[in-house]
């Protein structure tokens, strides 16, 4: 595959799990690190590469661009080991990003940037409390999954396991507790013995 | 394909999704009306089958289910040409459903719901102002993809449409104003010129 450019901001789960399978594959790429916060993704420039101005953003070749982090992972794992070669296990792939994102991602992910990127006292805290329950339903699905089984689908890692690591493995930045959950703890050690493997940098700057 | 049984609420745009292209593949199906406001999805009985409680649910055979919308499109529709040949096609198939689930549904069916399933004084419709404005953002991303395109990915008809339709073309019950979007109208009525197109059944039951 050519090399490609990512737009992406380095502490995102979404943009950590492209990271982390462009690592996995070796396919060369450029990241260019977007400042969301100071709001580089609301300029025309942006806007004008993914009109929902969101990251990450992967630009394919000059001016062609997709979005949205689990779409991105399909296109660049279709090939490879991480995506199955059974129709009924690529769907089952999807179920668990579409899970990732409709069930997951709002809850756990939000409850971290909320912690993690506001200031202590910031109003939205006030949403951490349905966040934190319907996060821990989302975390409770997964544990029943993975309590007889060592991946995602079909006991093999796939970009499924790589979709729900990135805010998973992070979920404590967000106030959940990952002790009551064994078996996605060693889900997670597992996905963390894969080849290539690198970490996602933390949210929380360390102190001076 | 071999007989297939759906479980899903006829009313719920996510449920008509599997509906529609199950018809227009000529697809034979069963059709298992669940009882979500009673209940049924949070019975033991059903949690057995999907754990994450929801609907539409896909029996693929006996005792092997399928569950998300947007998944169990992607699984019927894989050798119909309602999925693409080329891969970056395929690649923004998959966004445009993500965007669909995590931009757009959690805005403009939620608002439906809202306005068509609880009664007029609930304490829900509270949410209704920020619904609206985030619901009109994806609106307006979309209304911009459409305004020189046909369909949404490689101006042919795919499962993408079909995602994007369904909540899309009811989102006047959620308090969205259609005409504003005349982009987005004229798509709506190539979905609905497809062959073997069928309506979803309204949320508002009509006046005795």
């Amino acid at each position: 595959m050519n090399p490609c450019t990512v737009y992406g901001m380095s502490v995102s789960g979404n943009c950590y799990k492209v990271r982390l399978l462009l690592e996995q594959l070796r396919v060369p790429y450029r990241w260019i690190e977007v400042d969301i916060i100071g709001g580089f993704t609301r300029t025309a420039e942006y806007l004008a590469k993914n009109p929902n101005g969101r990251v990450p953003l992967l630009e394919i070749e000059p001016g062609q661009y997709l979005a949205e982090s689990d779409a991105i992972l399909y296109y660049l794992a279709e090939d490879s080991p991480f995506w199955p070669h059974q129709r009924r296990q690529r769907a089952e792939v999807l179920q668990w990003m579409f899970f990732e994102q409709y069930s997951h991602e709002p809850y756990i992910a939000v409850a971290r940037f909320i912690c993690t990127m506001l200031p202590p006292g910031h109003a939205r805290r006030s949403e951490l409390p349905r966040l934190l329950e319907r996060g821990a339903q989302a975390l409770a699905v997964m544990e029943e999954h993975l309590r007889t089984r060592q991946f995602f689908v079909a006991d093999s890692y796939s970009i499924a396991d790589i979709a729900l690591y990135a805010y998973t493995h992070a979920a404590e930045d967000g106030g959940f507790r990952l002790g009551e959950y064994p078996a996605i703890r060693k889900w997670i050690g597992r996905v963390e013995a894969q080849a290539r493997f690198v970490r996602m940098p933390s949210a929380v700057p360390p102190a001076a």
